[in-house]
């Protein structure tokens, strides 16, 4: 299932999708490297690595070339998913996103060159489509106009990596990942909730007008999603790029009352109104996943059920 | 024509489009700040502006943050030309597009909020649509793949500013330019062909099959074309994309047939192969400008015109 790959590194391995991926390469039989810088990553996530006699932890930032070359050694793939992925404050930092997701990437390109490591699987995001006017949208859609600095990076690295696939005959498989759930979910508007009702099971104050609808895939389908791409792109040269989400939306006040309920919980909502949460926030995410699925894949688990499991994995772990 | 500009910053003003740029908008009445750290921008091209009482230079870098704040002062406009425009040699320096193309526009960005200046024409390319499956190539084309880092750092530069239009109110009119030719060209194939030609005139080495097919347009057309979409986006918050090239197309060797004859050369030509020149290089650049027509502008000199305008001036300046 993890095609060719033998000794994979992990870019942001001990976060949130990175330490599921690592879990789930172990469990195939694959060597993992974690390689994080720990800003946000967390030990906890990574007992099941620590634990294995194939899992390795290297405590390095990207931008640290001398590292990261020497924790390439050995390595045949890498799927990068560090990524400064604080989408909604990116207007009070301009040079964040830029640093942090596209030259970052440009460095970690630069490092595998130079380690003769050509194949690596990208976490993009949908955001990269802006607001798109074809909905559910496909990889293809029109060239869009970008309304977030993340977007901006992530379309960035993504061109980046290609022109690496071009120029050098790397492999680079992107992934334009919906929202994320499950287990190990760090940050977004499930845990925000989730705080905000644990300290006021009565009031939620809510971002936008709450009819905002997005798309949120089980971070177990995320993974099966990447490695099945990965799989089906061994060429050097390959440049490919797939959505990885649902056939579903749900609006944000469905989520509301799928937590609350969960929680117990019937609580006043105050909405602030508009029809994004903030600048760059998009109204309505659905992606066109036909890509993805044709290669035989699809999500497990559907959307309430995701955002169930990501609550309850917060009651016991928060 | 020029809109409501009474006071621009031009970013690489000193350069090929720039001062050319400079000199058009001087004698439309507007005063004029050339900002260009002169590495290949060059004085004699600013004759014009050193000698008329609105014009001003300011020898300094887009990455120097301090120099940039004094120079925006009074400034409702900037015309950002500045770039590394070594498309061919990318991939031999895999960071300086990124630096000089995305970083360098995000750093311009935020001295201009710092500034109040929220008006920016920025000079993108064609490149960003890497090779593009619809021909002619209309602004909202299918999302491309990157085959050059050019092409990346410029589609990365180009969601900057719009995240910034969305985000912090700004005016974005992103040109997307075929090659330019004419008065003060100072690299690409023609001055290459040139001076290979002047060289040795029996024979001439062209890189790829020589059936490579290019857009060219004049630089007068070009200026006209970014002052006639600028003064369609007067509004806050705009953010708009013209593609700005002609509806011609000529191959490499009809060009060098041009330039050949024009020189009265009969050169042996000798092709290194390839459908490509280099990597990265687009096989077919022929953009779709009905857009920018709509605002009543076309192109008003032919493609072989603009070539020996340019080789013509290659004789008298170089």
């Amino acid at each position: 299932m993890s095609g060719a790959v033998q000794r994979a590194l992990i870019t942001g391995g001990a976060g949130f999708i990175g330490s599921n991926l690592a879990d789930r390469l172990l469990a195939d039989g694959v060597q993992v490297v974690v390689y994080d810088n720990f800003s946000t990553g967390r030990h906890e996530f990574l007992e099941g690595v620590l634990t294995h006699p194939y899992g390795d932890v290297v405590k390095a930032d990207v931008l640290d070339g001398k590292a990261l070359r020497e924790a390439l050694e050995g390595c045949d793939t890498v799927f990068h998913l560090q990524a400064n992925a604080d989408v909604r404050h990116g207007l009070e930092h301009p040079r964040r996103d830029l640093e942090q997701n596209a030259l970052a990437t440009s460095e970690l390109l630069e490092a595998m060159r130079d380690a003769g490591v050509t194949r690596m699987g990208f976490a993009s995001s949908g955001s990269v489509y802006g607001e798109p006017d074809l909905v559910p949208t496909p990889e293809d859609a029109p060239m869009p106009i970008q309304t977030s600095l993340y977007g901006a990076s992530k379309v960035a690295a993504e061109g980046t990596l290609h022109a690496y696939c071009h120029g050098f005959g790397f492999t680079g498989v992107v992934f334009r990942f919906v929202s994320i759930l499950g287990e190990r979910y760090t940050h977004g508007h499930v845990i925000d909730f989730y705080r905000a009702l644990r300290a006021d099971p009565s009031r939620l104050r809510v971002l936008g007008d709450g009819r905002q609808r997005k798309s949120y895939l089980y971070v177990g389908d995320c993974v099966q999603g990447m490695l099945t791409a990965m799989a089906a792109h061994p060429e050097p040269g390959d440049a490919a790029v797939y959505n990885v989400g649902t056939n579903e939306t749900v609006t944000v006040d469905d989520s509301v009352a799928i937590i609350a309920q969960r929680l117990g919980a019937s609580p006043v909502v105050e909405h602030t109104g508009g029809k994004r949460g903030w600048p760059g926030d998009s109204p309505l995410i659905l992606l066109d996943c036909r890509k993805l699925r044709a290669l035989g894949w699809s999500p497990t688990l559907p959307t309430d059920q995701a955002v169930l499991r990501t609550v309850d994995w917060l009651e016991t772990n928060a």
